[in-house]
């Protein structure tokens, strides 16, 4: 990424957040210090973030909400709803697809996938559902950009392979598998359950030990 | 933490992940650049986050990997079982629930728990399950650690707030909301799909201008 480093992209995304809830709340301008509050950084770095959007400036009662929120949203594309599908029909994927019939504006969900063709007849959703093997054709044809992975451990992998020859942009991976993106430019995201816990079991252990 | 780094706790747990499955796979030995290869880190920093295991050396052919996966269990605390509650049981509350009465080992889901006691009727489970406001006196009562927390985001402080009152040491959050812990000792892990999408959103347009 040539111009903005990830890192600060991941803080400019939680600020996005931010923004959004300040502005449903009502608020009309923030500070830089507030904002690095509720970030968990420092008010310089919040300027030094902002200053990469480009001519963003704040007045002396700080920025303005919807202005830095609307800035932020079409530096990095929110303003384009992105298609999205879900791969594995499970427990979680299914509340994942039911979920985000809800969810307007940014993300749609269009597609879902599962290996087990009789699931698919009997799965409850406006969202149109077909079996794996045709995940590739399926993400040509409407142009679908993200993918979510919510199969088995076991085969992750191999349905990662199917939404990378397919095109897809970007993964999250619901599983505790590493995925391969097999050489291409797919910019994956693991959100791992398992993995979370035992992050916070070994802080708690830590810390009582300190 | 006194002994041992955040970011190290972090890698540490991925390494762990992956000697689960080396072990599973029946792999015996593993070497250090091969492990920092599916971190995504070098070898010499994957030696250097072993070393804060203490005594845990490798031969010429590399770790062992039953050795090195004990001696992190030992010291993270994940070989005494945590006891975990699930607050908010709509549909990715009710998907955890049930995925989780398959996990054995190193987390038990032993309640549930939602302000809807109609809800609480319905719900099919072999796990426990309590209205919202009996949180505090459960979890003391059962001595649950970890909560997970999968109510709406209007909610999520109220529910935070409950599972401190009881004592909860760490808390997954599954919402959008920031959660503040009151000036309390609780590890805070957010687990966030939509800005996890929208980090992928904006890495795939950066890469796409860059």
């Amino acid at each position: 990424l040539n111009n903005i480093s990830q890192p600060t992209i991941n803080r400019l995304c939680t600020l996005f957040q931010i923004l959004v809830e300040m502005e449903n709340a009502g608020v009309v301008t923030i500070s830089s210090s507030e904002l690095g509050e509720k970030v968990g950084i420092g008010s310089h770095n919040v300027r030094k973030d902002i200053s990469c959007m480009g001519g963003i400036g704040s007045s002396g009662a700080g920025y303005e909400v919807a202005k830095l929120k609307n800035a932020i949203a079409l530096k990095f594309g929110f303003t384009d709803q992105k298609l999205t599908c879900i791969v594995g029909l499970g427990r979680i994927g299914t509340a994942l697809l039911q979920h985000a019939q809800n969810t307007q504006g940014e993300f749609r969900i269009v597609a879902g996938f599962d290996s087990n063709i009789n699931k698919l007849e009997t799965i409850k959703t406006t969202v149109s559902v077909f079996p794996a093997h045709q995940i590739p054709e399926i993400i040509r044809k409407m142009g679908i950009e993200l993918g979510i992975l919510a199969v088995p451990e076991t085969a992750a992998q191999e349905a990662a392979g199917r939404l990378i020859d397919g095109g897809i942009r970007g993964i999250i991976n619901f599983t505790a598998t590493h995925i391969s993106v097999l050489g291409k430019k797919v910019f994956v995201k693991n959100i791992d359950i398992t993995g979370e816990l035992r992050i916070l079991s070994a802080l708690i252990k830590i810390d009582s030990i300190g």
